[in-house]
């Protein structure tokens, strides 16, 4: 089961200073079974999934998968070279695509700056997301507010449960997050008994309780009791289940303490892990950044309906930012503590089967699936099927699902993902939650191992819910019924008029205990009436919690009525895509380095996403380039295409080279024959090679296939080759 | 003076509930003359311009503008019908523009969320932005932290004067905005006062300082003594520069008290706009929600140094939020919480004269300026002035300045703005903050008057110049001086052995006031300790503040060295976008109905920002039509064209009059001769004529005017025209 497996976390932090991503040294173990997913808040948390997206954490399937392999070595460039992460930061620094907010004041952590080429890949991306969902899919595009009342999120949960206990070391000041603690040391005491065990080192039994410097004993081969080993294992594998009471007895009980002072810590408090602020001045208005933009839709769900002509299924789409305060950041863009979501919420009748109307046009498309049942059994391996088989052999619950799946497979397919390194992995049972009918993560697999990117959940009617009692708003759809409905009832009446002066204040009470009766209950107590004159009923805040009615006052009878309408509460299926992860991946998959050419590295963007699209490079610095290069210049903006001009004295091997770092998909060079009226020649990025064409029909090709209306390969077969005189590269 | 103009504040509150948009009725008064603008925190406040955005007051140009006209009567729509503010909001309403966020807890004043017609205009605006600013003029697109730590805006000013002054109702805990409630009070008595002479109205003299319900009285016909109304009115004319203790006085003095109550109210208290909050749980790093985009970018500025290879000018340009904790929002979408911005930061040489590389490119465009000696001597006349004649005449200070200014101009036309509704106002001198060499906000006219929209500042080099000065991080451009620079400079030189020994603990202190010294300074001890055998210096944190030191220990003499390099900090330039305010003055230019008939209203948005692009209409239900709207659907959808159908059962008129209202361009009608293969119809809009095609030809027509390559007239003039057989509308 997963509930009893045992997670390994990364042991991991971030360098401080101006460090943007955690390099590869930092990295400790990953095994290629696992996956790096979110974490159970608590085992009734309602946003265990896609709404816990920054969650990151390493799930291992079994406690037996042996030996943890490091995934860098596992992990290979598109090309299949050794990934070198090292060398893919030291590359996403010095060409300016991310840095750590705030540098010149010391850096926060959990917080980056996107430069110019990250800033606009995103940019591109997302105009692909509008495009791929909200226009094709003629989802309600919505942008709700950050700022979010503290009742808003009350109600869905958040306040309560959205939070991780800490524990804190009295002195140092240092905040630890008590699961990781307990499972750091625990682990590591486990690793030190197997070594001694395997070793046959002689080694002294040791009671835990008793230890005084638990983890620096721990560290070295240390025998523990037959007893005590079984006890950490329990221990291990029931810790998700914990409350923080539980977690603070395991802390004594074991003597737990910070592994890097061994100072014992505080007991576990919960932290919530919202960013509070207040609106306002008067202090009467708390409220929080939202940590999820699925709230803001649930709460406009009145307007969409309106909107969509109270027809459903419908869906809305939100492209925003949601917030996480997390305690101690590590593993760079991964688990940041402000983030960019795209989240998709459709609305269906839950009657319905959940059937999608477009779900025919893709049956057939086939998708590498690792499903619960694998899991459980400690495997990884991916099954390819079609969609519609999968959801026919109720892999999948059901098409709207299913129809999503296949949107957020072709999705990744068109920015360019290295379709080799996605898959679908289903969520175990405990670790959906509690309402939720199925759910998928669509994972990416980097030199971090497998990250969820995408969550694909199934919400059930549980927010919708929440907030229509507590506010008292209808958030259902009522709809006619296509035929009347006769319904018989049991009905229990009060006569006002007797009732009053015997029950006085207490007849609204008893009023709404008779309306909460079951059917059954009514017509049990029609025959209780029937035989005994009178009923007692139990009626909550009355004195003694129960009164007793006789017939003059109360009359059970069963009495039909006609429905011409239906109300119901919709379920929602929720895609939702931690934006950054994907850029993530997408660098990590894009990235290569030329054949024997280590130092030499590419980043194979698409052209639809590449942040510049052209690099001009004049063969060299010489004043009767400049008309020739005005031109360009100006077809270029004519035609809307980014173009940054490289006219610095080095080769143009050396400028195409590191303008491939950018992933500048095309190279266009103005040379002597230029000025002879030979055109110009264009260079593909990934090949190196080169065609030579006029001016305008090589701005009119290289638009067509930024805007995703062709290739390098059709331009190459159209346009005449051309060969470099002077070695390129 | 524009220092003592007399300023006017709305007197509108945001009705609770449901209701999106202030209505006409709230509306108080507006003077043609008046500009909405911002408020100028402080005298001495550095962000009084642009990054104030939010900031929404009237400046009433001169006290003797005699009579206040309401605007609404001024306004016109672009067919120059009377504008009505409530049918226009009553559409926003009805059509799902935007709303007030979590409206089933109530709504929170300030927040908005915007349904799918406005956030897609949002993000076609934004689109269009992004090309004509970002990819055009090659700026280095950025996205930074919202987050930002205390220290940051602390050291940028923002922790001790981005605040207003407020003053707290004790019995109701009412906040009440200082300076609005002073200005409001002394003005409603001078308006009594006035009554009071202008009828001839025998009225008790009245001190005011005696008066108990002084509000109250107020407001009938109160002549006042004349040494009275002067000091009133001297006191509106010089509140901008009071601080909270004048403002306090002031309070008491004239026993102002809350209007609604006749309370009287605590002293006033420096309130901060920013939301607060915390990063982490250690409480060490308090944190703030950015109140500009501006920030983020100057701490970035090493690395858009690094990225532009050294070379300036440079720009970056961010588009995203930021956020102000309004203590008492009102006017609706004009001033928010929480709003996107889209701010460039143009960094230039302070010594290269601000040309602008592409000026002469743009010599010749006519731009309508406000100046500021138009605005001094009480007039708004536009005068209509090439930039080249601007910048030559000194009128705008520099070419960067105004080659920003044709940009927003030309990016204003591109997205549809009325242009007779957009002026360049001239900041007065004491608007702008104490550095800046010039600043004009783009204002464009709406129902509320003229609002600030963008502002185009000079913020010199305050930003990168106090930042470097608190990190000690260099924010400063180095560059090679074209020919190395002989310097004669005095030097004074501490020699530390022989000071050592007398000096001790403040030699370090010493020789730091040593290097303080100016030029002249040194030259002058030179020759007293030639004279003298010794000097006195100024020596702060040492006993007695002076040192003297004889001429063993210290030598003055005068030293050449040669300079390679120089350095220098650059001067910024920012255009800065305030988007809601933007997106609000074009639905409102965007908004008309039709000729006789004010029910039907119209949202003639371009085609290339209109939210959905086409309306397909069956002429009836009938299953003959759905192969044919299957292959228009699909052939919409290829060409990446957003389209709705509606197939109710409404007349084809009251289909296509509906949608007009979400302001969709093109209609395409499928009717019963389509299916005799004679095409389909497509209908303009904004005329409502319409032309007959095959539907392929329709598409590629559509989709070219839609990418911004053509118009409805030119359609009209390639395809054939089409008479409606019923009358359409």
């Amino acid at each position: 089961m997963f509930a009893s497996a045992q997670r390994l976390i990364f042991n991991r932090a971030l360098k401080s200073g101006p460090h943007p991503l955690p390099s590869s040294a930092d990295f400790v173990s990953l095994n290629e079974n696992t996956s790096i997913s979110l974490l159970r808040r608590s085992p009734a948390c309602p946003f265990t999934t896609t709404s816990a997206i920054q969650r990151f954490e390493v799930p291992v399937r079994t406690r037996n998968t042996g030996t943890v392999a490091n995934m860098a070595t596992d992990y290979k460039t598109i090309k299949g070279q050794e990934f070198d992460r090292a060398a893919f930061e030291s590359l996403l620094r010095r060409k300016c695509f991310l840095w750590q907010s705030f540098e010149p004041y010391g850096a926060v952590k959990g917080l980056f700056d996107y430069g110019p080429p990250l800033e606009t890949l995103e940019a591109e991306v997302m105009n692909i997301w509008r495009d791929h969902f909200i226009r094709h899919e003629k989802m309600m595009a919505l942008k709700c507010s950050m700022l979010t009342p503290y009742e808003v999120l009350k109600t869905s949960g958040h306040v309560d449960k959205f939070a991780d206990y800490m524990c804190k070391d009295p002195k140092t000041g240092e905040i630890l997050r008590s699961d990781h603690l307990i499972k750091d040391v625990l682990e590591t005491r486990l690793k030190g008994d197997k070594e001694a065990r395997g070793e046959k080192v002689e080694a002294t039994e040791e009671d835990p309780k008793k230890k005084k410097k638990a983890s620096k004993l721990a560290k070295t081969a240390v025998k523990l009791d037959d007893t005590v080993v079984k006890e950490y294992e329990h221990t291990l594998a029931t810790l998700d289940d914990c409350t923080g009471d539980d977690m603070g007895a395991i802390i004594k009980k074991y003597d737990i303490r910070n592994p890097s002072t061994n100072n014992e810590v505080e007991p576990p408090v919960s932290v919530n892990l919202m960013f509070q602020t207040q609106i306002g001045a008067t202090g009467k208005e708390p409220a929080f950044l939202r940590p999820e933009t699925a709230q803001g839709q649930f709460l406009s769900f009145p307007k969409l309906l309106e909107f969509s002509d109270n027809q459903l299924p419908m869906a809305s789409a939100s492209i925003g930012y949601s917030f996480r305060n997390e305690l101690s950041p590590r593993s760079g863009l991964l688990r940041v503590r402000e983030f960019l979501m795209a989240e998709v919420e459709h609305f269906v009748d839950p009657e319905s089967g959940k059937k999608h109307p477009k779900f025919a046009t893709v049956r057939d498309v086939k998708l590498p699936f690792l499903d619960r049942n694998t899991q459980m059994a400690g495997g990884s391996k991916v099954t390819i099927m079609s969609i519609g088989e999968a959801v026919d052999t109720k892999l999948v619950d059901n098409e709207t699902l299913g129809y999503f799946l296949v949107r957020i497979h072709s999705f990744m397919e068109k920015i360019g993902m290295d379709m080799t390194k996605l898959r679908f992995r289903q969520h175990m049972a405990n670790e959906m939650a509690h309402y939720a009918a199925d759910c998928w993560d669509c994972e990416l697999q980097s030199s971090y191992g497998w990250v969820e990117c995408v969550g694909c959940a199934d919400r059930s009617a549980y927010d919708l819910s929440v907030h229509e009692k507590r506010t008292g708003v209808s958030l259902k759809v009522r709809e006619p019924l296509k035929e009347p409905v006769r319904i018989e009832e049991w009905q229990a009446t009060l006569d006002k008029k007797k009732s009053g002066p015997k029950l006085k204040k207490d007849q609204a009470k008893v009023e709404a205990a008779l309306k909460e009766l079951t059917q059954e209950m009514k017509e049990k107590l029609s025959i209780s009436m029937e035989k005994e004159g009178s009923v007692k009923i139990a009626v909550a805040d009355v004195a003694g919690g129960e009164v007793t009615l006789d017939k003059e006052i109360v009359t059970f009878a069963k009495e039909t009525r006609t429905e011409t309408m239906r109300e119901y509460t919709p379920n929602v299926i929720e895609p939702s895509f931690g934006v950054g992860r994907v850029l993530y991946s997408l660098m990590e998959h894009a990235y290569w380095t030329r054949e024997g050419d280590a130092a030499r590295s590419v980043m194979s963007f698409k052209p639809t996403i590449a942040p510049i699209k052209v690099l001009v490079v004049p063969l060299q610095k010489d004043v009767r380039f400049a008309p020739v290069l005005a031109e360009l210049e100006q077809k270029l903006d004519e035609a809307q295409l980014s173009f940054k001009v490289d006219q610095s004295g080095v080769s143009i091997g050396k400028r195409y080279s590191r303008n491939d770092e950018l992933g500048i998909p095309f190279g266009i060079t103005v040379d002597y024959e230029t000025l002879e009226g030979k055109g110009v020649t264009l260079r593909d990025r990934d090949s190196t090679k080169q065609v030579r064409a006029s001016l305008d029909e090589v701005v009119a090709e290289v638009a067509k296939v930024c805007a995703g209306k062709g290739s390098w390969e059709g331009i190459a077969k159209k346009l005449p080759a051309f060969e470099s005189k002077e070695a390129e590269e």
